[in-house]
This record gives structure tokens, sequence and C-alpha cells, in this order.
């Protein structure tokens, strides 16, 4: 049965049943009836048409948890998509039948402190696609809040619509380390978070951009999408102070704001001794739980060290950025495939594979 | 012989000896001639009348280091400073002799991007009291620029112009954390750095301030001088988790910023855990240079660190919170000693003692 | 008919009839039963208690309309208020009923930018008490929600809480304008705006307030209540150069934030010319609608203008303020009604003669 | 006489006579020997090479005056400049001999708090090239210090290093109004202001760019150099309510920023109207020295109005723009002339006239 079959899901007396990918328990995704909740007022129904696979998506596969979350029921998975709007409710005026929209996946609560003072990403009552308990959006439709559904321009595709979860990562990442046209930028680490990151910060206007890593697949990569300059590193510890040099050689001047997009003890330590006094480190990247880095050094050079937590008001900034085409996120595509059972495991396992894979897509 | 007596200088033919307190060698502090550099047209002579010693000087004395500065060859000490204009130089017009002021110990290039960026405490080429190869102000008079010298007002002593110093410390850490009215702070650590912390948080307005030490004398000092609560805790590693429950229990609401005044693993953990989402923590003290810390999970909920070097444009502030009242630095003044040789030795052996001492000053 | 007579409602078969003070047409006040909107499950029930009159209530009282909105139909008026909670909806988890709290008036979308940057005070979809067409809260009873019910500290009286919306203004504009301990300010007009925001920019640290009016009992008032100077001005435009010296004489150093509480053009000039290079002026009054104002000179030394529009996220602080002591409302609540037909009457009147009358508070 | 005649000066026993452009009164300027400074240990002597003409260099010609500053003594002229190094002081490190620079003209005094807290333009003591009573840089020589100094990208010419200055105008007023990738610029007046802030505001990243003004010529130049749109607009001030609608309509969406670079009652009504709720408005131009404008609705809107003076830190910014090509200054130089008597005359006259002249440069 071929795309659109089995996932689209069988008329039952002339209704169509939701189908969603379930993950049923470690390393088991199952295509089932997914059934919506009523549509509120405020939201609409959209058909799912882009949803791309995230390394958390991965992670939840694997080991049914990341971070603190576990999932302890079947859950549908998926949280980087975009879609159709098929019905809006009664108070909806943004949005009509057949937009086509790119969907912010966190409904947060508005009423606590952080909601109302503009860090809504900080929500202890945040209903995330895709973290447990909530169901995600790997799915024929789903019903979402219209404010959270981004319509897209006009020469923005559906695929770039669903990139817009990762290019928020980095967008996040650029706003809270405060890059702009002065701001000289190292990134740790070219994997599709350092990815999405350096293509943040040169859209925001980074004059410099060294990025680093151990593999020369990735460096290369890293090169064509726009890297000023590129170093290889090993994973000894040992060779940090080297390295640094190497790396400070290689921006030729001071480095302002570092990215830590992989998270190590090496990556952070190299990221706090190369940024110059009064810069910043902003650590993305989540490898290690406890760090052993130099800390107090950077710290008596002010050097500070800013987290990020996904992204907030991240939609409008990613669509003006593809719609003018500042950023170009097609080639991160590498894979696709179709809503099929057999696909969707297909999908998952080259995702975890890694190797040429950035993203994994899901055409629906 | 009494104060004033070997140390104030013998007259050389009707000209007074400058006389100062040298560091010789580990432990060895001598009373010698210093001779003065000439009066430029934008300096002032003035007599000193009050230094306190700081922690960094008694490390010099230890050690002959503190950080990456290494005495190589004999340097007064001393940076805590104030006393009364005595000469100013042509051009100078906002001081005249007899003025009491203060000083601050730092003169920085005003060529640098630093100093032009407003950031001037991160210059690379300050030239700091007592800081190798820098000359210090224990000595009978010092030659300075007179916009570093800064007037009392007439309610506040020489003395405790010599504590703008180390209030600048706190102040300076209070600022780049951004302490308000609306900012709950936790303080690792009640010796002196921690101190003055805790006065600058409460006159920036901070509503709870809560402080952690494991010494119960220190505490009650921390009380008295204004904490709303202390918590005593241990040096165990593995008690982290419940003393953080019992620090947040103390503080009743959101840990907005948490200063680390001691900078130990432990100090720098609790602190990192026990902030709000969204909150700080400010890095003051430089107990381990390694640190191994809970960096990711921090970062994963945007607690950002901060680090703090010295202090920039502080002495007007000081001055306006000790007029005021806000802050009462009289009590942090636990021992005095004149400027003999002996009283000198005395001193720094009170001071390394620590104890009960806060802080020992010369009164010259 | 006492207190708690009319105004208290009838029961109706044991149901209590809700009443409020309607305003019907030019001068026009009627207590007329008011029906409650169902108990939504994030609402809240208030028995309200203390309701203040706000300049704005009296502007529609004699005119229906303020700035640009209109009173179109009849609509029940009062925004200052706290009450007690009699009922909870079914999700709220913060309040009971027995709790004394204070309501924030304006009900905003939490769907657009402004909402989700954190600036919901831009709201344009806001539902705010008394601005028409929506409902006020000079009622027995409302339906608000929960979030917007902060609950009071024990030392703090349901007086007090009501007083919490006036204050919210001063406290905005202090935040808006950056009040530290570092910003000596100057304020235009004494009226109860000025006074709210001289209490503000005081418990934000403000070293020096000097406080400007055309009234000799107004300036005694602000006296009283903390100003450290006070500089009366005529109202002839002939006068500003001559004032703007008095007046910087009178602060004694640079004037840093300049509130300008009045909004005429005489007050805006004075406050534009009066501040130093580099300060900022905070529009608060909006005496005059187009301004005839110095305002290239005050570019050219880049003093800034700073509007506000209502306030965000102060109920918290100003619950603070007032439980630590740092400010003290009581004293500007200067006259006080029961909620009959009559003292509603006798209380806009007592208001919108102005006079001695600062704040006129019912209570319910 | 040719280029590098009499303005190059005679030698005097071998020893060149430093000419410059002097001031000498109304409409009155003189090449004459210009006596240059000795050489300080942080200067440099730079041979000019490329100087501008500003519109204060022209109603200095024509006034004696510019805003507050007044010519009472024959001044040299001009501010817009770039060279080559021919000698430095002895402790200069950053530059040698034939290095080619842009100068920045104002030297601050460092010692003042507007200075040290980062705000160097505001310096009261600032001396700056020909503002009175300081010299300018119209001349083969000047002295100057060589942190002030910028040394020119291989790829930058020296006539495009003198344009940093105007250039500079445009980025301080972009950096006060946070232009970056989220704000929609409307910029009020095509001048060479308006022109200059446009290119910063492209470079800073804003995604749409509306200008406005009288002059169909300008405004065709502004569409070229890379505006989204241009409205045309009367001097009427009847017009505003329409032409407001028709700018809004031009931008598409909320206008985040208005600069009014020409300072008229209309330009700015313009802008404080056009803007949206929680915006800037940047007031560059001057205009009108007194402004009528409806500056409290606008206030009631948070509209903020932000001032700029001069510049700061900008050369290293101007040069990394000019060296990636994100400004391109080229078009702006319409005129070039040699340092002749005769030329400097037609110069500045051509300046004065306006017309298709926007930057007239000299090549000395």
């Amino acid at each position: 049965m071929g795309k659109g079959g089995m996932s689209q899901g069988e008329k039952k007396d002339g209704e169509e049943v939701n189908m969603a990918a379930w993950l049923m328990g470690v390393n088991t995704l199952k295509i089932q009836p997914f059934e919506l909740p009523s549509l509120g007022p405020y939201d609409v129904l959209v058909r799912m048409k882009a949803v791309g696979i995230c390394g958390s998506d991965v992670h939840y596969l694997k080991t049914l948890r990341c971070a603190d979350f576990v999932v302890k029921e079947p859950m549908v998975i998926g949280h980087e998509c975009a879609g159709v709007i098929e019905k809006v409710g009664s108070e909806v005026k943004t949005l009509v039948p057949g937009d086509r929209v790119a969907l912010e996946p966190g409904i947060s609560c508005w009423r606590c402190d952080h909601c109302k003072g503009g860090r809504y990403n900080l929500c202890p009552e945040m209903k995330f696609f895709a973290t447990p308990p909530v169901h995600g959006s790997l799915a024929n439709q789903v019903v979402h809040p219209a404010d959270l559904c981004f319509k897209l321009p006009d020469n923005v595709s559906l695929e770039e619509g669903a990139m817009c979860e990762p290019l928020s990562v980095g967008l996040h990442a650029c706003r809270r380390a405060n890059i702009g046209p002065e701001t000289n930028v190292l990134i740790m680490g070219a994997g599709p978070i350092g990815l999405v990151t350096m293509l943040g910060a040169r859209a925001f206007g980074a004059p410099r951009i060294v990025i680093v890593d151990v593999d020369d697949y990735r460096l290369s990569v890293a090169k064509e999408l726009g890297a000023d300059n590129i170093v290889k590193v090993s994973t000894n510890l040992q060779d940090i102070a080297e390295e640094v040099e190497k790396i400070q050689k290689a921006m030729g001047t001071g480095i302002d704001v570092s990215f830590d997009c992989a998270g190590f003890n090496k990556t952070m330590s190299t990221a706090l001794s190369a940024t110059r006094a009064g810069g910043k480190v902003c650590l993305v990247g989540m490898g290690h739980h406890e760090m052993t880095v130099p800390l107090t050094p950077a710290a008596a050079r002010e050097v500070d060290v800013v987290g990020v937590f996904r992204y907030k008001n991240t939609w409008p900034l990613c669509l003006e950025f593809l719609r003018s085409g500042k950023i170009d996120v097609k080639p991160l595509i590498t894979h696709r495939f179709g809503f099929s059972q057999k696909e969707v495991e297909e999908a998952f396992e080259t995702s975890a594979r890694g190797g040429t894979a950035i993203k994994v897509m899901f055409n629906l």
C-alpha cells in the first residue's frame, strides 16, 4: 500500500479515521487511529503535510525518555510540522481553510509569571507536541490553537515550514546571545543544531563564523552552508589549549559569542577559554549533565554563560528569514519518507544512524 | 615608635620621605621609602589616611601570586584606601587640597574597545594598585588621577571611604545580576565578599535575602547585618539536594538570583540548582579553578551564569549608599592598626587568621 | 437606607441580587442590579470590599468619554478594587474562598504579538474594567480570572489592595524609565499620579526626588510623603528657563529622569530642558494632546521620551512594597464612602472637586 | 595650478608647509598655512587623502554657526576624512607609516561620567574637528590620536574611509533604535542622512524599509539604493492622516521603528502616528527647534522617542560593513574636487546647492 494508504486512514461511514504514529514502547512505532479533541473556538484543524524527525523523537524511541520526561503510555510522536488548514474555530479570524501553516508545538498556560512576563517557553504547564504525556503531530490531522499556526509566505514550502521548529532552536539561541553585525561567532559542533545556529547567526548578521567539529563530513557541510572557517578537533581533553589557539587564529579577531552545540566537557571548556573577555558562551547542546569546566577563569573575564530552552516567538522570524532568502533550510533536508508503517520505521532508523542524514522529513 | 613615627617618614632637609609597606618576599613586608612619580596635570597627591587589607593582599604576602599575577620585584601593597588631597595638578578643577577622598585603584587605558565601550574593568592595560608590577597605596602619600579620587560626603568617614573598594565588588556583582526590588537573592558564603554583596543587594532593593555558610559565627554576623534568613550547610557534596530544598524553603518563594561568593563545586552546584528557571547565578568567589557542576540542567532552565571582574563606576554609588545610610559598612571594620613595621605585620596576621576578623584597617 | 441596604442587593428567593453602580448618562450614576457572567473554570467570584475612584471614572461621568473610548450604553463603573473570594472555578488552584485579593482590571487576549512578547498592556483586544464597552467593578460581586486576583499579605488591608491600581501606574512608569538607586528624579505635577510615581521612584531606590507643582497644598503633601525638595512654579510659559534653573538647583546634581505627570506644553518643556544629557523623560500625564515642546534640542542631547500605557505585572510588586512598608499608600486615601445611591453621588462629587481629596474610596 | 599645488604647501627650507582650508568669515574659505601641534606619544601624523563636505560645514560657511556652536575665530573646516599615516608617536603600537586610515573626528575627555559610562559622544569636553573652537581636517596633514584612526581593510578605498563619518550617524541611530531582523523601518526624508540611515538599517537586518520624501529625485535614489517602497508626500500639515495611511499600506505590516531624518513638525507628526504601539521614533534630523507634534497619543501607545548625538564606537562597524559589502557608500559620492582655492569654493557651492549632489568629496 502506497503513501496515503493505511496512513491516510480508512473512511468509516464516509468519515475519515485519523491515523498517527504511536510510540508504543522501546523501538516500537505503530501507525494507529488517533482520535482528535473537539475543535475549540480559537482552534484550527490542520491536515499535516510535512513532519520532520528530531533527535529527541529518536531518543524517545530508543529509551522512552528525554531529559526528565518519561513516556509512560503510548504517545503520538513528532513535533516539527506544517500542514494545511481544514477547519477553523468560531472565533478564528486570522486563518481560513486552505491556508498553509507551520505549527509551533507548545501551548503555554498564559497564567503563570513566565507567560505573563514574556518568557512563555519556561512555562511549567507547557503542553508540547510529543513531550509526554502530550501527543505529537505525526498524524494525518491535528487540532491546534490558531495563534500557534503561522501562515507560510507563498515562496515557502510546507517542508520549509516544518523546518521552522529546528530553526527556532538556533534563532532563540542567537537572540539570547544577542547576535548582530558586531558579533563574531564560534560554534562548537556541526550537527543539526550547530548548523541551524550557524544559519541563524549569519541571518542575524554575524560577520565571521568559525565552526568546530571532530568529523570531516560535517565540517564540509558547514563550510558549504556558509561557515567562514572550519576547525577539526579531537576528542582528547589534553588538546584544548592548542585547539583554542587554532580556533582563535581561525577567527582572526576576538570571539564575541560561542555556542556550544554539543554540550560536552571538552566543547564547553574550549568555548569558555576561546571567548574574549566580556563575551558570552551559549550552552545549547546537552551532551553531559554534570560538567567539569574552567568556569571560574571565564567568570573572572566576565564571560557569561547563557542557557536556552526551546524558543519563543520565533515562527514569524523564521518565516521572514525563509521568505527573504536570508536562510535556506532546504539543504538540511537530506532524506524524505512517506507515512506508511514501513517508511516510518525506516525514517527513524535513518535518522538514528546519523551519518549523512541531517534532517529526515515525512511527506504526508 | 608610635603611629606616624617611622611610617610617617623622616624629613630630609625639610622634605618628608614618603614611606610605604613593601612586599619583599613570602611573608615579608617592610616599611621603606617609596619615591612618588611627578604630579601630572590631571593628577592629585593624596595623603593616605585609611587603608584596608584585602584577601588578595594576604594572598600575595603568603604566595607572591594571585590568579595569574605574580610578584617578581618588591612591590608596595594595599589598594583599599582613602585620604586627604595635598596637591592638585594644573588641570584639576574638581578637587582642592584638604578634600577627603576615596580612591578607585585602577587606571585603565581609555584607548581599547573595552574602555571605549563602557567596560573599562576589562581593560587589558589596566594599572591597578598592588597588582604586579604596579605599586599599591599602603603609603603615606600616593599620586593618583583626580578622576579616580571621589570626594567624601561630610557624613562619611575616611575609613568608610576605604571600604568603598570591597563594597564596590558587591555593587558591581549586584549590577551585573540586575538586582532590584523584584529580585529575591541567595548568597552562598558569608565571608567579607558575601557580606558586601548582601549589603549591596539590600541597597538595590532585594526584598528577601537568604545567606548560606558552613560557619555559625559568620551566619550570625550576616543575620545581624540584615539577612532575612540564614541556612547552615555542610561541606559534603552528598547533601546538596537536601540543602537546596532547605534553602528554597528558607526563601519561601522563587530564588531569582544567586551569588556564589565562595566559588567551590558545592556552592556553585547548590546555586545552580536552587535558582528558579530564568534566573541568574553570579559567580563572585574563586575557590575552584575548574568546576564540576550541573551546568547543563541549569542552562536548560535558562539559568544564566554571570561573571564579575572587579568593578566599574561604583564609587559614586558607594558614597551615595553610605551618605544616605542605605548601607552601613562600619560593622565590617573589626580591627584597626597603626602604620608601623610591627603593626603592619600584626595586621596582616590578623587578617590572615580570619576568625572574627572581617575587615582589618590601617589608620595612617 | 444604610450601607449594605439597597446596594447590598435584595435576596430574590434566597438568591442575592448583585448590585452595581451604573453610569447611565452624563452626571448620572444609578445603583442597579448587575447580572454576573457564569463562573469559568479559571475564574473566581469576588465580593468587592474596597473600590477607589480614578480620574478616568470622573471623566467618564462628566463627559461619557476618556481618550478615544466612548460610553455608548449604560456601563458599570469602577476599576480600582479589592475584595474577598467567594467561589473559585474548577481549575483554580491558587485561591480559596475567604482569600483577600486585589484585582488587576485588564484581561488581555494572550494571542497577539504584544501579549506573547511580554507587553500585554498594549493588547488591542484588552477587556478592561469600566472601559467601554466592558463593565467595571463598583459592585457587590464580580467574576474575574483567578490569575488577575492577587492575594493580600496579612498586613495589607483591602483598601490598600484597591490602591494597587493607581500605584501600578507609578510603578510601571518607574520600570519603563528604569529607576534605581542611581537615578535622581524630577516629577512635574503633585496630583495623585505624581504622588504614586514619587512613592514608586522612592521604593525603586531613587536617591533624590524633586517635585514641582503650581499648588502649595499639593506640594506640602508631596513633601510630607517624602519628596526631598519641592519647587513651586507658575503656569506662565515665559518662566521656563528660570524655573529650569531653580529646579536643577533644587536637585543639586544632574536630573537623570523626569516624569511629566501633568502633560502640558509647559511641564513637558520644563522636563525636556531640565534633564541631563543621556537622561529620560517619561510622559505620564495627558493634559495636552498635541504638544509644542523643544524636542529637537532634547533629542540632540539624547534625552529620550518614554511613554506609558497602564501597566503590566505590577500587582505582585505593589503588594511586596506594601507588605515591606517601602510604600505607604494609606495617607493617599483622604475620603471614604459607603455604597448607597447617595454616597456614590457624593463620593464622585468629592473626587471631581479635587481640593484636598487625593483618593476617594468606597467601602462596600 | 593643479592638485597638490598651492594646497600641497610650499617647502620652506625643505620643510613642507601644511596647508588647510580656513573658514575666515561668512562665505569665505581660504587655503592658508596651518601649523600642526607636536606629535604626542599616542598620536599619529596623517596625510589627508579624502575629505567630504557635511551639511554642518556648509552651515558654518553660510552662517558661522550650527546649533549652539558659533565660529568666533578663523577655523580650519572639514571633519569627514581619511588619509595615510606618515608618522606615529612613541607609544603607538597599532599603526605604522603607510597605513591607510579613516579618522573619527571627536576626542573626548575620558574623565567624565559619560566617557566612563560608555557614552563618550555626550562628553561635555569633546574636542571635535571643525566644531569651534577646534580646527578641522580639510588640510594636507593632521595630528590625531592613534586610537581614533582606524585602519582600512584592503578592499576599502580612502574615499569610502571618509564616508565612515556620515555613515556613523546612520549606524548610531540604528543602534539607538535597536534595529535588527525583526524591525520594519520607516524613514522620513531621503537626504544624505536619510540615505545613510537606510543603508544602516538594511545592514542591521531590517526586513522592510519604506522611505518618504517630498522630492521625486531623492526618492528614486533611495529606491535604487535599496528601499523596499517609497512614498511621496506633501509639505501640507493637513495631509498627515491620509499620508500615514498610505505609508502604513506601503509597509504592509506594523512599523516598528521610524527615523525622522528631516526633523520638521510634519515629518515627526507622521512618524509618531505611523509607528505601531510599543515601537520607537528616532529623531535624527534637526529641522525645527521647537516642535508641535502629537506626543501624548504616541506616549499613550508607548511609542518612545529616541534622540541621537553624533556616534560612538562606529568606525569598526562601518569598516566591517564596507569590507563585507553589506553597505556600499560609493553611489553616495556624486561629486569630486581637488584641493585648490578655486575647487574648494566650487565644492562648497556644489554641496550647498543640493540638487543631485549627495556627497561632495575632496581628493587631496
